[in-house]
């Protein structure tokens, strides 16, 4: 049996029109070789070569959930796809090396949509220096993107959540509530502060800040995906510990103050409890916080009420993280 | 911040009341202890350790397409999953070892059937030997299930779809057409024969086929999804070779025989064309074929029309594989 050719993705194109194996060359068509992918794309799998433990992570977004095709292109939803998948591989100490996209969508979608994506993914995937090793590609009623990444620990040990200890700083690399803020201009209809929404549509990860934090002896390490208390509340609840943040640690950006101005909204709430930045926040022994981190409070012994997270010594009052399914 | 305690999924309880983290816990909570599993869930990722070069494969199921809640239990759509994911590592030569999940459900599906699903994903797991580390959970308009799974080569090289050489025997290990004919079943509006439907809603893989076929010295082998000739088109088309099939090699299984008879099909459609049961294909040198394979042709050098698979000598009048988008 011969396949037969087909065109490849232009504007014309739905994705009923290029066929599933005309959507897939068009994604691994330009991969570039990389000495740690063994066979690339094409084959029932992946093979890639990693030195030490391997890290894995998967992550799924959705049209109208995750992203709106009216605020984002298409080629924002590829990187911020990869962004925040990779952003979980780093926060475990470990190098990126591989990725695979599972790309679910609708036959009536544009084909360039599709391709523009996989660009976009291909652009993240580079900055971060990961490889696209492979995917799969299937028809839905929406579209449904799932990247998941594969991180080499060469021969370390992870950075958990589990690791603060009573004395450590606390301390973050990467933007907070730039996202959030970015949203809610959004959402109110606006375009402007153009840094927010485009710090919304794709974040701006530190992909150094792994390695930085592990170089220096990071006791435990997270990926603010959630927001800041929702996150630090993880490690606290991993560790049995309390964080103590400060709250005259951070600066509030002038585009936040200037966004909670107009909508009535207080900045805080988008610094502690935004997420999708995908800022670094990690644990480190007294004094060997590194360059670029910014100090934000210390661990301390847990009180009665367990594990927690304090901002300015008292709980916060609108903690909630994002929950999928409220 | 301390994580609120939630109630445990059950039959009364939607996704949205269960909530996220109570869906994530139910999944990860009876999880067993795997020495290759470091790090398991809870963490931005999992930590696996592997001896040997890494192999990945990604697979989607997606509600209505892949397939119908009103035809499969959800245990029955989370071993289809698995099965179909797993098959591509042992198609590779390589051990299965680990298993990620991404989960898109709508917030008012019955959080039981979230949780069946898994369970059912859980039962595939651990018959092919593979742990589940990790997974990400999130809402969308319609439930979308991804299954990547890590396979372990040990040391060993992959056996890809490009080395069939002129000469080698072509075999087979496992069913065809049984989903197929399961689907016609279904489709047409009957539940019988049983063991057609059965083998539709979960494929029965033979999952020692692949260490079988390695050990045999394989020199490709493929996983039989879009339908025999779809696929041992792809080993003929990456080795350059024709691939010669002989139907006599075939026993057209009884209840395959009666549903083409009560549906007005060609049995031969099902066992050439129909996909899904996940048998494993591959070539092997000259009276090396391991026993339990079936022996169904011979790898030619390519004629004037290039790579090809014939029938009995003749190209296959039908012999079109699943696109997703046509």
């Amino acid at each position: 049996m011969t396949v037969p050719p087909r065109s490849e993705p232009t504007e014309a194109n739905t994705l009923g029109e290029v066929g599933e194996f005309g959507l897939i060359r068009s994604i691994t068509g330009d991969l570039a070789a990389d000495p740690r992918v063994l066979v690339g794309p094409g084959d029932d799998g992946a093979v890639v070569r990693i030195e030490g433990d391997l890290v894995i992570s998967t992550d799924t977004v959705v049209s109208g959930v995750h992203f709106r095709p009216d605020w984002s292109l298409p080629h924002e939803v590829g990187q911020r796809a990869v962004a925040a998948a990779v952003a979980d591989l780093i926060a475990m100490g470990s190098r990126p090396v591989a990725l695979v996209v599972a790309f679910t969508a609708p036959a009536d979608l544009a084909a360039s949509w599709a391709k523009q994506c996989t660009q976009g993914m291909k652009v993240e995937a580079a900055k971060s220096g990961i490889a696209l090793v492979g995917g799969d590609v299937t028809s839905g009623p929406v579209v449904v993107i799932t990247v998941t990444v594969f991180g080499d620990l060469a021969g370390r040990s992870p950075i958990l959540r589990s690791g603060a200890r009573p004395g450590d700083e606390v301390a973050l690399r990467g933007r907070i509530g730039w996202s959030a803020a970015g949203l809610r201009v959004l959402s109110r209809g606006f375009r402007s502060p153009r840094v927010l929404v485009d710090a919304y549509k794709v974040p701006e990860v530190v992909y150094s800040a792994g390695e930085e934090a592990r170089t220096a002896g990071a006791t435990s390490m997270i990926d603010v995906s959630d927001g800041l208390l929702a996150d630090l509340g993880h490690v606290a609840t991993a560790s049995g510990v309390r964080v103590d943040l400060r709250r005259d640690a951070f600066t509030v950006p002038e585009p936040i103050n200037a966004v909670a101005a107009a909508t009535g909204a207080d900045p805080w709430t988008f610094l502690l409890t935004g997420g999708e930045d995908h800022a670094l926040a990690a644990t480190f022994p007294p004094g060997s916080v590194p360059e670029g981190w910014l100090v934000i409070g210390r661990v301390a012994e847990t009180g009665k009420t367990g594990p927690e997270v304090l901002v300015d010594g008292q709980p916060w009052a609108d903690e909630s993280g994002w929950d999928h399914f409220r």
